[in-house]
């Protein structure tokens, strides 16, 4: 498995595991009707952002994103997010894209990466963030509509590179 | 003292106020350099968002912004940001904003108010968001580059409409 940038022609693979993640609604605060223009625009970012594929035999199998969190005095802390096709979740997609981010950002002189809303129910996300280095600052309960849990709690969190 | 909706000739009132702020870069992670396009941009809100101000003798105090904190499933929290005339900071002109939003934000339903990043050397800030009924989630090490104090927390708070 490669990951390298994101090309024009990856688009068409790419939009059907971006479509699948937020119509699922379970694991991101986008709208869960995002159309496929405002997708693009959202997901395939500008420098000094950067979004990447994970790719197998021309598959792609992933995708992340990765910039900094906010702007002016807040722009020494990156951020990232991560997105797996469904067929093939479990597979170490998730951790290599985040291993892969968390070397970019520390490469670029980042201070830390902060996740801002990781929901409480993703059991396989926050495996991976917390065995590449990432710490649960905080918890905003009931933050989170999940389909089919309810109101639960978004986390922020954080990875020093200190 | 009026707090009401934002018209476009309050904006040449409104620009200075929000250009000290972000030249100060010692409470918001704006660019400090933001042109007045790219402020009047972030700044003024478009509906379900909404922006005010606040009035006393034909004279703009202070300013505030107030919407949905995220998206989608996240969309039932709101979130909320306010600058006040350096000239009349410490008069209680950021108290009433405060309490403005937070009445709007119940009339409209929504579950509580996150502050995603407040800065933790802003004691006059803090100050009255905890008497408002906000409490620290959780603080995220050194993720302001603070002009005079170097590296600080940025807290996220929450206040809990239940």
């Amino acid at each position: 498995m490669e990951i390298r940038e994101i090309t024009d022609g990856d688009w068409a693979q790419v939009w059907p595991i971006v479509r699948e993640v937020v119509r699922a609604a379970d694991t991101y605060t986008y709208e869960p009707d995002l159309t496929e223009e405002a997708a693009r625009g959202t997901w395939v970012e500008k420098p000094p952002s950067r979004t990447v594929v994970a790719v197998e035999d021309g598959r792609v199998l992933g995708t992340a994103k990765m910039g900094p969190n906010r702007g002016g005095p807040g722009s020494h802390v990156s951020t990232a997010s991560f997105m797996v096709d469904k067929e093939v979740r479990g597979k170490g997609v998730g951790g290599a894209l985040c291993a892969h981010v968390l070397d970019w950002a520390r490469a670029k002189g980042f201070a830390g990466m902060q996740f801002n809303a990781v929901v409480e129910s993703n059991a396989a996300g926050l495996r991976v963030y917390e065995r590449l280095g990432f710490e649960i600052v905080g918890t905003v309960p009931g933050a989170f509509e999940h389909p089919t849990l309810g109101r639960i709690g978004l986390h922020v969190m954080y990875c020093d590179f200190g």
